[in-house]
């Protein structure tokens, strides 16, 4: 059973975010916090009645291939209907291309629903939203006119082509490879990893395929994006014959079971039709505004396994009685024991924080696209695209050992799969690797974010919390002891910004040694400060609704995030300070 | 491919813990190192060539239920009998009950092959050995001559029964009864999650069972220990009629897929026949015989998943080509690339780390057995016994770690289950869990390891430790940076065993919440200690061998421990200081 965290969504978007940049930025809208909230709760249902039951039956059978096709799970067809029947499809999507224009803070909240209800559902169904992105921003308005409106509406779905098998991280070794034909190409080659590349949900699907025109430079900068339907299209926007492309096989994955995974063999007879989107050899932009969309939705994927984790986690140790406790009847439930309590504060401090941090990066993002103020805009756009990979690295990352704590919570029960909680932990095992692993974000944060305006934004972001925190009433022991921690972790940050960038200005291979701690320094210390935020605005409503037990609740994960989460930053920073010649100098064939 | 890491245990058995203590305790069966080679390497051999192969397959298959029986995946019957004609069954079995008496220190060091080789062959043959210990040491000598031969032949195999459906942790409220009737007794009860509660291995099986008897006292207190073969065993010896026993079902599991977990139903008819051993209602001490070695054991399975899951990690990460390094043409093996080398770095100096450990435990068991000394016996027995939780719960949650990192280094692929990183993480997740979940081994070392003397086998043993620190020569930055941060850690070591001490003298509640904080606190320190020794042992070693490849790697991953594990240390000994009030003081109905 998987209940909505409404409370605590309304909570993020209302009271730790808040709505007055969102009502001004979208005023074309008529953006409220209540239009925020009719949506979200719409979409709780929707997840809670018609995605969660086919969860665990769509682990269990799988998406199936055959010759004629990859075939989903018992009841995905009947959801996917559904989905589009609701106008899902069309929510985040701008009003010019035929959608709802519904702010990412809000899309966002959205996704955590419908992830954490059935990921391996909605892996395939987020994928239209970035295509449309990406075909608007380098597409001709004839291909634009040709492709988006079906995908808006949800009749067709789409795909991300990018890996090859000899090209994963490094894009530049990418073979497929594109042959002028008239007003349109003929695409060889093979892709791999690639989520829904076929599946029986719509009757076409639109493919988003890198390959090289021929004589185009090496490398990364000799790639053109193409769109490549499953089915052509007649000029009169009706169907018409297949493509030459099909799904060979699909992957025997660790998770997501119901996500088939598949092999793409592009032109293994006259060559598949492809039309070129955008300039020649300029592809990898483009696709990158579908893969920098899709990174803030992979830490949202993490949120919403971490919630799910918890959710089970804590009806399973509030039903479960094992051994005594002082002064209650035994067996007691072991939600009471000190060390379940202890792994449940764990899972849900961190699952609240990791929210906390998402939200903020899309407020952020909107503020970039939205904010009246072209300075205001061009700084929120440079910080929410800073705030891109601690999002995606930080929130997986977490999210796994939140999973994994959940299955701890059971015990033996745990390792069952049909308790539930292995497959969270399998589920989630993903998301850290795909669109860009933890060492590609690490990587990204301090090469292109930190160093195209030599730390410009970072310092500022936390030179902002520092102000806020200063200025913070704190006046509960909770509160105080939050804003202590979160101060003190964020002066170990400036500490370690400083040095990573000394260090990546003299050589950024050293760097790289310790990127990944610096990661993970920098989402466990800012999300502390907005855990500090929050424990803030408890304090403050509990002195309007004494005793209220969410605000009550709010405080104690904000204690435990202060007492036993952000300690890890201690060790962190000593690591991106002092670690880096251990790796930089070790010799890779001694391993 | 699995290759037994034989040099890497040499090192730990004859270089960093020394054969001297060994060969005087065990004289009597003219132990040498070169013994304890030879035994390692037909162990090797064995690994590699018997159970290596049937991993994946065994994964693949899984074992297979029917209502006569249960078989196990092809090739394991076979494997099985290889391993009895070779003689493994009697290799830990001391020499009066038939054995061969090899010391811990050698039987652990080939635990660690078979485990590595095939953890779910492993777990049903590993378990004859602790039930011939818990028989010899209980029952009256016709019931060690009826049952123990056949299992110390391997003609038998054994099994623990202890968990029911309403008790797990906790077996106070364990239900099963065994009513008296002539000189055996009939059982009567379900038991669950019984590793190779049946199988198609021997044709025999004997079960250790807890039960109590009619009018027995509440609690654990009330619990007898019974033996009941799966197949009566007549006076002479051959085997009887079926007993009233057998497998309802087995479970679908994340991992050990090969290893039946079995349902067990005792008496559905007229009751299964069982002798009682050991006196009434002291049943639990004697399994518990059974349960430590298991306990040590399940430390070692941590070591094994670890070290298979870099050695895959590390063959992948030298074969695949992605990306650029300055100075080398691309594409380079993503060795080269810094994260993935640290990743690597990581992955081999917590597995180095956490094997020192387990060779450690295992050295001062043995002491603590055949100390000529009684005073150093005593000693050293009770430093084992503080030892073994710490083994337990930090190698597993450790080897958790390093196994999830294995499926990292590998990108997409390591999704793939046909890749096989997955299976190890899969398989190593049972072990923070079985034999006592972390959070029981946690509360085991600060209530009951440091309760029972006051912190005195603790505080000698970091005494110790820093006396060894103190006094090591180091002159290589390696030797240094390890010894000096190994010093440092053992300093907040104390601190921390001081506050969780006293702590628990006040409220062993409140200590518990930071128990587990204190168990890895307790783990990364010693192991960094070891660590030191072992950079101090290499380096003198270079010395003489200058240039030699393993003792140069092995100061790198101590130098690495030194920077980027040891840092851990911070954040834990603040946790355990002052992380204690956001458990106790929280209230779980606001989880």
């Amino acid at each position: 059973m998987y209940r909505a965290p409404l409370r605590e969504i309304r909570f993020v978007m209302h009271e730790l975010l808040g709505d007055d940049a969102l009502v001004k930025a979208y005023a074309d809208i008529d953006y409220s916090g209540d239009l925020a909230d009719n949506i979200v709760e719409e979409a709780a249902k929707f997840a809670e009645n018609v995605l969660e039951p086919l969860n665990r039956t769509g682990d269990e059978q799988g998406a199936a291939w055959s010759a004629s096709g990859v075939t989903t799970p018992k009841g995905f067809k009947e959801a996917y209907a559904a989905y589009v029947e609701a106008g899902w499809t069309q929510m985040p999507v701008s009003a010019e291309l035929g959608g709802q224009g519904m702010p990412h803070t809000v899309t966002l909240a959205v996704e955590e629903l419908m992830f954490a209800s059935n990921m391996a559902f909605f892996l395939g169904t987020s994928l239209a939203h970035g295509a449309v992105g990406a075909i608007a921003a380098s597409a001709t308005p004839e291909q634009v006119a040709m492709f988006t409106p079906k995908l808006v509406s949800g009749e067709w779905m789409a795909t991300m082509n990018l890996t090859e098998p000899q090209a994963g991280s490094d894009l530049a070794l990418l073979r497929t490879r594109a042959v002028p034909e008239g007003d349109h190409y003929r695409i060889f080659g093979q892709k791999i990893f690639i989520t829904y590349g076929d599946h029986d949900l719509t009757d076409n699907i639109i493919h988003l395929v890198l390959a090289r025109l021929e004589g185009a430079p090496e490398g990364v900068k000799g790639i053109s994006l193409f769109v490549v339907p499953k089915v052509l299209i007649n000029a009169d926007g009706s169907a018409g014959a297949p493509n030459d492309l099909r799904c060979l096989s699909i992957e025997h994955k660790l998770g997501i079971h119901a996500s088939p995974t598949c092999v793409m063999a592009f032109g293994e007879k006259q060559g598949a039709i492809g039309y070129l989107v955008g300039p020649p050899h300029s592809g990898l932009a483009f696709m990158f505004i579908m893969m920098n969309a899709a990174r803030l939705s992979v830490g949202v994927q993490g949120v919403a396994q971490s919630e799910r984790a918890l959710q089970q986690a804590l009806d399973w140790a509030r039903n479960r009685k094992q051994g005594k406790i002082a002064g209650q009847p035994a067996p007691v439930a072991i939600v009471e024991h000190p060390d379940v309590k202890r792994m449940l504060l764990s899972m849900k401090a961190r699952t609240e924080a990791m929210r906390a941090l998402c939200g903020f990066a899309a407020l952020e993002l909107d503020r970039g696209h939205r904010d009246a103020d072209p300075a205001a805009r061009d700084a929120a756009l440079v910080r929410a695209e800073l705030l891109t990979p601690i999002v995606k690295g930080w929130c997986t990352e977490t999210a796994l050992d939140v999973c994994s704590t959940g299955v701890q919570v059971h015990g033996g029960m745990g390792y069952i799969e049909e308790t539930g909680a292995a497959q969270f932990l399998r589920d989630v095992r993903i998301t850290s690797i795909y669109e860009g692993t933890t060492g590609i974000q690490s990587n990204d944060l301090i090469g292109r974010k930190l160093g195209r305006d030599r730390g410009a934004a970072m310092a500022s972001l936390t030179q902002d919390f520092l102000a806020e925190l200063n200025a913070a009433r704190a006046l509960s022991p909770e509160a105080k002891a939050i804003r202590n921690a979160s101060t003190e972790a964020l002066t170990l940050l400036r500490d370690a910004t400083e040095s990573v960038q000394r260090l990546a200005g003299e050589d950024m291979a050293r760097a790289q040694g310790v990127s990944v701690a610096y990661l993970r320094l920098c989402g466990v210390v800012l999300a502390g400060c907005l855990m500090a935020r929050a424990a803030a605005v408890a304090e403050a409503a509990l002195a309007a609704t004494p005793g209220d037990a969410f605000y009550q609740g709010k405080l104690q994960t904000c204690r435990f995030y202060a007492e036993q989460v952000l300690p890890e930053a201690a060790g962190l920073a000593r690591t991106v300070k002092g670690g880096w010649g251990s790796v930089s100098e070790a010799r890779s064939e001694l391993l």
